[in-house]
């Protein structure tokens, strides 16, 4: 197999000499060859090794034994404990997940931190097939059937091509030592069934399976790649971006062949899992929205409104003291007595210090809010206000108020200031760009 | 389960109430079910059985059992009989697809003699389970895991959301008698292997298996969906379509981000199998094509160009006498003694009858073909000439010529004349266009 690797590694990866090579060993058999076969091929290679610390002594066993190979062959070797369940737990994240993303975080900080080129997985053809029908058992769409990326930025996963079986037989005739994953883990569970009762059913019908496989592999990539290159036209034409918000039009999204098909592909980043709540949102009341992990789709109008995940607490008062020349959180006010108004713009209003009621209040709008408009006659509910200004549900919810403590509104900051605050205009306020 | 049943119909094919109804049965459990279901239901139906003497006897007491099956029931029915082996191999299809020809040519013509609305045919979820996992090992892109269509045409498949465990547990309820199908056939066996031995390891994984698959086929659809809509967008740009050959523009072709890729989806319908000469052609010297079962694909400079395929008999003469007015094929030639010259064009020539060397010959171009071209100076390589007049390659191949029985040329075909046969223009040569 050495010959073999040697002339795919040529081929394949030809980009890997003379650089600086880290790669990810848990003790497995897999990453123990892939470490081997690199060392027989003198790459400058080093090791990397997470303790996940799920599997108790079995995880400390591991580590020992990388450590002690890592001294056998002279390789430099990074090692690390994480309290992945306690990671998962925090972040909500499945154990599976929390540790890829604990792993290839920590891989990253090496590299960066090192100077390494590359890290190098040792990911096998079998594991491939096993994810697919993982995968196909679970439920997927097409990017669950289109196995590891061989490259992946600077994670590179050399074995790939080989299955488990010519992997296995290396280690047995270069007497290669291993630890033994004991994990019994659901997707273990799960993975180790379908890799020794249906894996080897199917390689009684195909024999040359893997290789099928690799092709089948390869064919549904470059689907991939089609629908993303669409993808990429559609969102040109359906998709305004403005200060970090997505704006999707909505028809433009009907008139597409498939509007969920398309919708799915648009928002499939953003962590989004109901997606029928999702789909219906195309067709709901403006002012619905439905909330991912990490964003936040909100139905304005003709729009579909994407942004990252804040909720604003509506509760949350900030409060200013009679003798108080500035606040900066959550915005920046400055308070100036003054003998008279000077510069007026947006940012500036003046007020009667006499008329307020101390401590004044910065917060978000509340039901039941109203204000007499300065400049404009009669009372006005702070919504029809908002709506008359046509400002979207986005800035409706990201525009401050000041207040005072009847939490009657003095300044809606940005838009306009209040006329019952006005009469000897001896404070001014100003507001601070962020 | 007919409750379930009837809801469906009524919720995914509200169209077939009041139709006329052809239901494809086969004889086997799930054919006989979808009959019976449809008689409950009170719908209009009658019967197609295909017998396509594939297992001798069997295949005719499976014919004996549906003509019974449709007496009881007193429901018409329409029965073949087809040489499925002699069709199959005279087309070179695997039996197979000869018979799924065949029956489904045979349905649309019931369809039209009699009056029919559609053909229902018994395809399950566990159908296309087995078929996603066949194509897996057979190797496969996304077209062969997407699933059968339930509607395609006037071919409804209402059985699709139903599993076989529900077919058989409703034939039993029912008390049912069908046929099992004692086929051998290599797909059987494979199909017989994954229904048995890989499935039930799969629902043990998870036995909603067939739900979470149909999802997963849904998803697959929309995938493919998009794919045909960028297909659709670059067609426009790199294909001409003229005269029934589609002109693929390489360059263009060249800068998608895949042109593999999309040269396959562009010429997956035009039965070529060996994928890697398509791709090849790309590069390949000018002149150089490939050959599918129906189509030719013909690098041409900067196109590609695709055509029906007709592979010209270079070899082929068709000779004229000296006394024939009229010849007909390959092509439409009227000789004609006349006075002087009159009408002229493209189609028309005049020549000296007793400078010609009978019998004449009509035939395609050979190497070392050369003319005096009239109206030039000289003597000019055919294949010069037809580089001069830009002709392709395909309007090279599909120029006949005239020549005299020493084999030289009288006349390049609705192009020119050779000089050396113009003296008294006694003859007139015409040809009518096809």
């Amino acid at each position: 197999m050495l010959q073999k690797f040697k002339e795919h590694i040529n081929i394949n990866f030809p980009f890997l000499k003379d650089k600086k090579l880290l790669i990810a060993i848990s003790g497995g058999v897999d990453s123990v060859v892939l470490t081997h076969l690199f060392s027989e091929l003198n790459f400058d290679i080093s090791l990397a090794h997470c303790n996940f610390q799920l599997r108790e002594k079995e995880s400390d066993l591991d580590e020992e034994f990388v450590k002690l190979l890592s001294q056998k062959s002279s390789n430099q070797i990074f090692t690390i404990k994480f309290d992945t369940e306690k990671f998962a737990s925090k972040n909500k994240f499945s154990t599976q997940i929390a540790a890829r993303e604990l792993r290839y975080n920590w891989f990253q900080a090496i590299i960066k931190k090192h100077g390494f080129d590359y890290v190098l997985t040792a990911h096998h053809a079998d594991d491939n097939l096993e994810t697919f029908l993982i995968n196909l058992t679970r439920g997927s769409g097409l990017d669950g059937f289109t196995g590891i990326p061989k490259i992946n930025g600077n994670i590179i996963r050399p074995l790939l091509a080989f299955s488990r079986e010519e992997i296995l037989a290396y280690a047995k005739i270069n007497t290669i030592n291993w630890r033994e994953d004991a994990s019994n883990a659901t997707t273990k569970y799960i993975r180790n069934k379908i890799r020794h009762t249906v894996l080897p059913l199917l390689k009684e019908i195909n024999p040359n399976l893997l290789e099928t496989f690799a092709k089948t592999i390869e064919n549904l990539q470059e689907s991939k790649q089609i629908i993303e290159d669409r993808i990429a036209d559609i969102s040109a034409e359906v998709i305004n971006s403005k200060n970090d918000i997505l704006k999707i039009n909505i028809e433009k999204i009907n008139q597409l062949s498939n509007p969920k098909a398309y919708l799915y592909q648009l928002l499939k980043n953003y962590t989004f899992t109901e997606w029928n709540d999702v789909y219906n949102l195309l067709s709901a009341q403006s002012g619905k929205q439905i909330f991912s992990k990490t964003h936040r789709l909100l139905k304005d109008r003709a729009f579909l409104l994407l942004s990252e995940h804040a909720i604003p607490n509506e509760n949350e008062k900030f409060l200013i003291t009679e003798n108080q020349t500035e606040i900066t959180h959550p915005i920046h006010l400055n308070f100036e007595v003054v003998q008279q108004k000077s510069i007026e713009n947006k940012q500036i209003i003046y007020v009667d210090k006499n008329l307020l009621k101390y401590p004044l209040i910065v917060r978000k709008r509340q039901n039941g809010d109203y204000l007499y408009p300065l400049g404009m006659q009669g009372k006005k509910k702070l919504s029809k206000y908002f709506k008359d200004e046509k400002l979207s549900l986005f800035e409706k919810e990201n525009t401050w108020l000041l207040c005072n403590n009847e939490n009657e509104i003095i300044w809606v900051l940005n838009h306009r200031q209040d006329r019952r605050f006005v009469n000897d205009n001896n404070l001014k306020i100003s507001l601070k760009p962020t």
